[in-house]
């Protein structure tokens, strides 16, 4: 897919595109009052859907109804809770998921196999499944196609997270606007049982269910798939995508321009929210993008990332602006992947820090000024192949332990 | 290998068993004034040498130097520098190592061949290598046969350790008694570049290469391969293990009764300084015993166990006393190893806490109670097959991250 596509940014998350309204409304599964805990999302017209979700086998209830829907492929609505994940819940939590795209359905004149059902927060206690349908009929009446609804939905999405996050853009697509906008929650991958990923994105293209599974394939590999805050993985990760062809533009059937831009949209709208939950990360002071280039192979190249962006070394090095190269390469030589010390290159913050097998020349002081930043770059070179991967994190502070620890189930 | 053996604890470590003499004297690498950072030990005859050394492809130098000698299978001495790990040092480096072999051996009047060479310490500076040789000739003027050698020996090898960690046994082996000692050093797998794992052994057993070597890939497999603080690997981890035969057994040839005591003895010095590690690890408050049983394979209860051990969130949580059980049951079903929650049983310290998919109704305050105590003991059951597998690991507290962002290279 061609890189450096630009996106006129524009109102609105999840409303941001025709056809579609939400609502965020209070539902009293939070414990603080009036705390909004209850999502909606309709379309006007039926819309092809598809979704990546958490590979983890105790995957909640929720999970496990919205892949049918997607499987089916297509969707009107989405209702999300936050407060409790239903995960860990056994057959009771199967019949609340199911519950929970009845009532929605019934409340919007649906069939229940076109309504998606998430749920994010605390694992392993049942659903309170009466708040829930109380706020669903609540959220259903206040449903607006507006700003405002987009970002009540989004605050209703919100666990652990501290700001809301949120982005739409507009693209051209086959001589028609078409618009691509979506909000995500998450802190930690789990965060005190509380958190989760969770991405919802909606467009007006026309597209078929098909088309669109590969396009979201494609924007979940570079986005939500390259991010780690602690390395851990939720039973409750989920992205999902409602496209309903309210925009007019030929229904996109098969490769080409017109798939291409709006995979890129949609790749933009999904890098965007996972920069977020990223910089968002507990405790996070620092944002780092770890680059590795030139391995052997794709997959050496990622888990080369990975383990330097997942070691506890590394990132505490970077909360304290400490230019330890030493742990970078120790994390990238111990991770099973290709490496030699003898052809690496680390520059850290665009200072050479590392050469082939030595620490580079660079005066201290200016690999320090570069640690300094809110934003790190780490760019380790293998010198093996043609293999390049990113992956964006964040630091580890105290503050990450005192989120984790502190808090009690 | 029988289990349960129990063995007489003696005093001293690598002066335990006959023939070893050992010291500890300071060279001046490490910042603080006369702390001991140069350790060494003599055996009055050739011993049998086995060593398992780092995975890492950064390997230092003097793990390099250590594999030939330990392939030859011969050894008569062994020195160690704390301070300064030789790592990512180039050729320069493999100089370095050599230089410090010579230099014993000349002391020694040994072939350098037989003389292993272990550094531990910041990684990508160059070793003082004149500090390093005159604390050779210091310490080969000070080799005592007794326990306060054994001592110093355990404190030179020591970087960010609050503790030295020394054991010894004796077990009668052919009839004849035979001791088995040793100290390691180690606090988080790398810490503030001033860490790794080393461990040395030494026994009087005669005993072939061949059979020691087996006996060591047995005993690191239940002992320093069970254990992770941060799940980092360093650039310099080893064990090796010296065998002199002084005690005056028939040699170890082969497998059968002597061949199990001396293992198990091994084992048992083993375990008790990987638990060591454990417990002085970076900023520990906790020490935990993660089982896992009924797995499907052997691999599968491994990586379920190191899942679970490295969990950042597993271990803030361990940190607060928090029963967490949906952390421990995320992490096991999020690692790639078969898992199905519906057949899993968790008990924490000993309380049920998850049966097949569910909450336990055990009281919330029966968790919390069991989570207050120092050593916490996770149980998972997979029930999915009969292989079991032993993690020993530590929490995350404010202060592993204290130590590693404070830290300045």
């Amino acid at each position: 897919m061609p890189r450096g596509w630009k996106f006129r940014r524009t109102n609105g998350g999840v409303t941001a595109a025709k056809g579609f309204s939400a609502a965020g409304v209070p539902c009293g599964i939070k414990v603080r009052k009036n705390a909004p805990d209850l999502g909606l999302i309709l379309s006007d017209r039926t819309c092809s859907v598809a979704g990546v979700f958490t590979t983890s086998s105790a995957a909640a209830a929720p999970v496990r109804w919205c892949r049918e829907v997607v499987r089916r492929g297509a969707a009107r609505a989405l209702v999300v809770n936050s407060g409790n994940a239903n995960a860990c819940t056994g057959e009771r939590g199967e019949r609340d998921a199911a519950a929970m795209a009845i009532a929605t359905a019934g409340e919007l004149g649906l069939d229940p196999a076109e309504v998606c059902v998430c749920s994010t927060g605390i694992i392993g206690r049942p659903l309170p499944v009466e708040k829930v349908v109380a706020g669903i009929i609540d959220a259903a009446e206040t449903l607006l196609p507006d700003e405002a609804a987009a970002h009540a939905f989004a605050r209703a999405i919100m666990t652990t997270d501290t700001a809301e996050k949120t982005i739409a853009v507009r693209a051209v697509i086959g001589g028609k606007v078409v618009a691509v906008g979506g909000s995500a929650k998450g802190a930690g991958m789990i965060c005190p049982d509380m958190a989760t990923l969770l991405s919802f994105v909606t467009t007006d293209a026309a597209v078929s269910p098909a088309m669109l599974r590969r396009a979201v394939r494609f924007a979940a590999d570079a986005s939500f798939n390259r991010i780690t805050v602690d390395g851990d993985t939720s039973t409750n990760d989920s992205l999902l995508v409602l496209a309903n062809g309210a925009a007019g533009n030929r229904r996109i059937e098969r490769a080409g321009a017109a798939f291409d831009q709006l995979a890129a949209a949609l790749e933009f709208v999904c890098i965007h929210l996972a920069k977020m939950i990223v910089r968002d990360g507990e405790g996070a002071t620092k944002f780092v993008e770890v680059r590795v280039r030139t391995a052997a192979t794709q997959k050496d190249a990622a888990t080369v990332a990975r383990a330097v962006a997942n070691s506890p070394l590394v990132k505490c090095a970077i909360n304290g602006c400490d230019p330890n190269w030493g742990r970078i390469i120790s994390a990238a030589a111990s991770c099973g992947a290709r490496f030699h010390p003898a052809r690496a290159v680390l520059h850290i913050g665009g200072k050479l820090a590392f050469k082939k097998g030595l620490a580079a020349r660079t005066p201290i002081a200016d690999l320090e000024a570069a640690m300094k930043h809110k934003d790190i770059e780490i760019d380790l070179a293998l010198g093996l192949g043609k293999a390049d991967a990113t992956v964006w994190t964040c630091d580890l502070s105290r503050g990450y332990v005192a989120i984790n620890a502190d808090y009690h189930t």
